[in-house]
């Protein structure tokens, strides 16, 4: 307990609430696919929507990462969220999560990466655009400190805004997904990032998006697209739960993986 | 011209030697799949392995890093190598790269992933591993600057031995390969750096892998085994003409992008 009051990140609320709250009690009953998580979690998000969108059967167990289950533990021994937990071994790395639900699931729908060849290639080479580009740069930008650096500030807001304009440009036109009319891997990699950018207007003075930009109109039309999909909309929290969370974030005390690899300049670990 | 006499990595050697140059040599009729490639670059070799493990037709283009040639530029204006050309398509980033000649050509082996959808995703684990954790290591070591810092230069040297043990401690025990007998995705993805190990006794006073430690032993086999494999000894040049580039790398001063992401503390650009 005392290892829980020293941790900065203690205060953490201790389960979902809103249209999450109701999702996580409907996936209570034992089940062989279990899905170690935290709610609040984005990585742990991404393989959560793929679940919900394949309407696979899972139990969800939530971790307190400050009392983690031994269960977990055993499963992998650092403990980290998400960990997926099939015919008793563990997975981890959330993208790699994503793609064994679709090799081990192949009949539910929808399809993460396209039948053809170059186009699941070119699949892969965005969404690992979104893991190795955009959110470092998301995080340099809400880490960014100290706030009176009104030119670093900038830099770290424009970095941000031309990696999602560069990702903005090479969308389907019609949409209003990335690769078109139904979502695929690169939406769901992206989307929990996307879902909390709100975080910018309540910490950073807003993201300051150009209007009047074809690229920047598509971004908002994807946005939106994203924000309506009961998958994702049904795996996120009340937004006051997530406030303490990303407060630390952007006083560049937060003391998770990301964080700290964000305060070293790297990237994603 | 003038740029070139400026860059500082501008006394490149300008085409393979040795093994690579017979190979070179072999693929230069046209064919409707291209590598551009730089004899000298890991990410390519990557790429290279998987199209002579494979058996691939294709075409071998050197590029000249001053002087990129318009197909390329064309095709991907950033003018990276390993740009794969496919159908008059471009595709990128060595990795996706390596799973596309999978896709596209399914009956060509060895198989880089196993069928079976967790060992699947365990290899794709190990895979991130090697270029999100490893390799980063590496090139933290490779550049560490100055020379005269020990506990420092120690300290680069122990992050990256505890990461290459990590690694194989993973691997099938009868081996000789990460996952047994057979090379997967994996071994080709490493194997680059895993031969350019001597860069460490040439420029960093050595490695100092320890003796008498079965996780080593087990890495010295497997270490044995990639130099052996003839799509990985084929794809090396002679080391007299890796020293100059290695060198600016030992001294910080190589500007790749490899290298400057290195400078900046980041990971694999």
């Amino acid at each position: 307990m005392s290892n829980k009051q020293d941790h900065p990140d203690s205060n953490l609320f201790p389960h979902a609430t809103g249209l999450a709250h109701k999702i996580v009690g409907e996936h209570q009953a034992e089940q062989p696919l279990k899905l170690y998580s935290g709610w609040f979690c984005p990585f742990v998000q991404r393989a959560w929507t793929v679940l919900e969108e394949k309407k696979i059967p899972y139990q969800y167990i939530e971790v307190n990462p400050y009392h983690k289950p031994d269960s977990l533990l055993k499963l992998n021994p650092r403990g980290l969220v998400p960990t997926l937990q099939y015919d008793n071994k563990p997975l981890y790395e959330s993208t790699v999560i994503c793609e064994f639900l679709e090799d081990a699931y192949p009949d539910h729908g929808p399809r993460l990466l396209p039948k053809d060849p170059f186009d699941r290639a070119r699949t892969r080479i965005w969404t690992d655009f979104c893991t190795s580009r955009i959110i470092p740069a998301f995080h340099r930008f809400l880490q960014f400190q100290p706030m009176d650096d009104k030119a670093g500030l900038e830099e770290a807001r424009k970095e941000f805004l031309d990696k999602l304009n560069e990702f903005a440009k090479e969308m389907d036109e019609a949409g209003p997904f990335f690769l078109g009319e139904e979502p695929s891997l690169i939406d769901f990699v992206i989307a929990p990032w996307i879902m909390r950018l709100w975080v910018f207007d309540h910490y950073k003075g807003g993201l300051g998006i150009p209007k009047d930009d074809a690229a920047w109109d598509r971004f908002r039309t994807y946005q939106k697209a994203l924000e309506e999909r009961p998958s994702i909309k049904n795996t996120l929290s009340e937004k006051e739960h997530y406030l303490p969370i990303y407060q630390r974030y952007a006083d560049n005390t937060a003391q998770s993986e990301l964080a700290k690899a964000t305060r070293k300049g790297r990237g994603v670990p």
